[in-house]
């Protein structure tokens, strides 16, 4: 008889099946890279990510781009809510800009989890630059589309 | 006596200068510009952006990044709120997304204003891709600030 | 042969349908007819509530309760999102105060859908009183159970 | 020369200010009184309200109207958002729902502010049932009027 048989392997923990979904996404995650976004911290229903502001993040105005300081958001947000290694798309996110954030600020976003219900989530993000001044709120509605882990 | 003279040049219409404070904000506009995003039409309280959805866009499940979508829309709400050079920052954004977009998908955001009340406002876009396929509506909140012009 | 199985019922229309759905969820709708808002108006993925507002709607600063302007589109956006007799809920709302509304005057809600996908929607409204003038817009999320119809 | 001469009444503590607001717009809220809302609790920045699930507050399918769900989660915010004296209104309110209520139950709605940026704000409101489930979140933004108290 096999050692494997006599022993079998534990299923993952949650904190190592969200571990390992955040490397699966990440390897693929081309926008999170290309922003120099890293996700810093992953929990079962949290991440934390962090970014550097950088030139081609500004807009006219010469702050950071909503659109932007939206998809640091919405990226631990998207970490958060499949770190239970189900496929979960946002249905929609809403953002309110509370203080502008410059060329190289460093900007962290923490999302936890609020509330599941059936097939459907509410998450949300508070984003601070490095004095720890809040920048933005954001709160995400997913869908978890059912049977569709997001690694095997 | 000049023509000129006698009939004083007119003030900008109010179509010139949407068209004017666009050419200021996009020439700053370093998000827009690294995005590839162009501003295709723009009037009083109307924009219109267009972008090609590039790999590094793509989120860690190959469709687009929610957060870049949202840039997509948020860049339309700008150049709409300020083309009547007022200086007018977004309070929030909120997104619903209806349908994925892939790699190569050219999408547009059309933004249009619904309201203004006071100093504070309302704008609806709509994100269709190259077959006219709905994939997200956004609606921005502003706040515009007295007496400061986009451009002089 | 009975003439029923020579000429069997036509299946109601999408139009007889939504009416249908509408008288039916009215009857059980005594916090519709508490406030006194009546649907004048049903289609598929359409309702239009109308609604004068009392004294005992107003506010500690003598303005409709922004929660009573939100509960009149939300009526709307309820009977629209399930005129097609598939039970529809609400997962969200959001709405944007643009006017007060005094005593006496008449609101109209109205609401059409947006789009579909898959299991959620999503439903606009525009709050109007009697001079046309708009006083809020909302915007709802819809979840759709499947298999459960309104009416048998 | 008498004592209140000599030491001049303290000018009232930001509690007792909370608390004067409270009572003189609950005195004109009719809208929170028909829905037989109290006000449980004020400070500045925060208030809690409570309420209990009538007959007349229930929609077509038997369970609380969204709207008003809505309308306990806004008055619990319109008082944290006033309850410092510089009159304040909501300019948008959006409200998740995550479980339904029923006739009887008892629901609470906790306000908390989470920014103030200028002239505007951002507050949260958990409505959770007597049994400490969550039923709904709302966020709402305010404006804030300068030099309008609303008590003298």
């Amino acid at each position: 008889m096999s050692r494997a048989a006599e022993h079998p392997i534990d299923p993952p923990s949650a904190q190592a099946l969200a571990e390992a979904v955040r490397a699966a996404m990440y390897a693929r995650d081309y926008c999170a890279q290309q922003l120099g976004i890293t996700i810093t911290a992953i929990a079962p229903g949290y991440a934390c990510a962090t970014m550097v502001v950088r030139r081609d993040m500004l807009n006219g105005f010469a702050i950071i781009h909503g659109g932007i300081v939206t998809t640091l958001a919405d990226t631990a947000f998207a970490y958060a809510c499949n770190s239970s290694n189900e496929m979960t798309v946002a249905s929609g996110i809403a953002t309110e800009f509370l203080a502008p954030a410059h060329e190289g600020d460093q900007l962290t976003a923490e999302c936890h989890r609020v509330a599941e219900a059936g097939r459907t989530g509410v998450y949300d993000v508070r984003v601070t630059n490095q004095h720890g001044k809040l920048i933005a709120v954001m709160r995400g509605k997913t869908y978890r589309r059912k049977g569709h882990p997001v690694i095997d």
